[in-house]
């Protein structure tokens, strides 16, 4: 049976997914939540910028239109 | 007699697809879902540029609006 | 009588097709049907650039929002 | 009194046209039809680049969100 | 009391208005109306490029979203 | 208590504001109105590149969407 | 329970936010309200550049289209 994209989404609720974003960003973290538009909450964010962490986040709220994809 | 977008992406379901996205990216794998916006579930994906396999993920969702064409 | 967009679209259905993509791609191929956004599917597909086919595909469904013209 | 943009591109309906695209290309021909998007049908089109005819086809076509603006 | 865009611009039709867009384009025309997309009929119209005129249209039809600026 | 956007853009009315757009523009006037978009209208704005004002105008009704903020 | 991103924001009512805008803009302030869209009014707010600050506002309004991401 097909898994519609946020269906797939929320099964990865609570778990670490990668987020990749536009102009080479990249964010992990524990996906917290998110709505219609893609926009997410990530905890225990790492931003990776070629293999390296360049910052960390308790929280952060990324804008849906920024993404590429998500890989839980 | 003609066949509309999202019905022929819907028969591709559970086949491999080759997904072209913006910026020179393109993944392979196994459509396992999407929604009106062209957001993609693949599963078993590999991420290819220039011709070689540079990731592979259990499963990604891909946002829509960075799909330029879908290949069953 | 002016001709609507998606009417001459409709008229050019199983017939061979031109398709200018943004970013310099261009694809030929039997339309086989479209949708109110532009999203297209092609038939017996070829990208071309520069005049030279760099890949074919029995079937491709091409993001509307990509497409610049599309010449039946 | 003043001219609705749709009522001004009715007018030029059956006569010739010079469209002008954004990343530099421009179509001349006649006006055959358009919708709400700006998405337009033309005839006898002849695409130009530092004016040069560099193609020509008997009907295309146009996504309206490529337009910058058309000139009866 | 605070005035409306569209009212603005309501005002400005039939005077001339300067029209900024992006790409470095300019174009001076009186204006002969518009739409709520900010959609332009412009009368008279010249394009200007580095202080200079590159070219002139009796009428020309801006798509509302490559627009700036406008300067009645 | 919370602000929302518009209710902080209101209370700006007829006082100086700086508008940084899209592209490495400004420009600094009197906010004179806006709408739901954010197009607003300024009066005896001011273009201003590298700190150095390059035109003036008496009024300009600019565009919402290239805006990135308003400071009152 | 998953968060929503809007609720996420709520929360950060009154705190201090690092907002990532597109082109490198860093904006950090007290987040004094948003709407659906993501547009954000800050308080005492400091544009960083290179993690340098450039320029310093009572208050801005950022247009929610530009935004990467906000940390809490």
């Amino acid at each position: 049976m097909p898994v519609k994209p946020l269906t797939a989404l929320n099964k990865a609720i609570s778990s670490r997914v990668i987020v990749e974003l536009r102009a080479g960003r990249e964010f992990r973290g524990v996906l917290d939540g998110f709505d219609l538009h893609l926009n997410l909450v990530l905890k225990n964010s790492e931003e990776i910028i070629d293999g390296e962490i360049v910052s960390r986040a308790d929280s952060i709220i990324v804008r849906g239109d920024n993404v590429i994809y998500i890989s839980p």
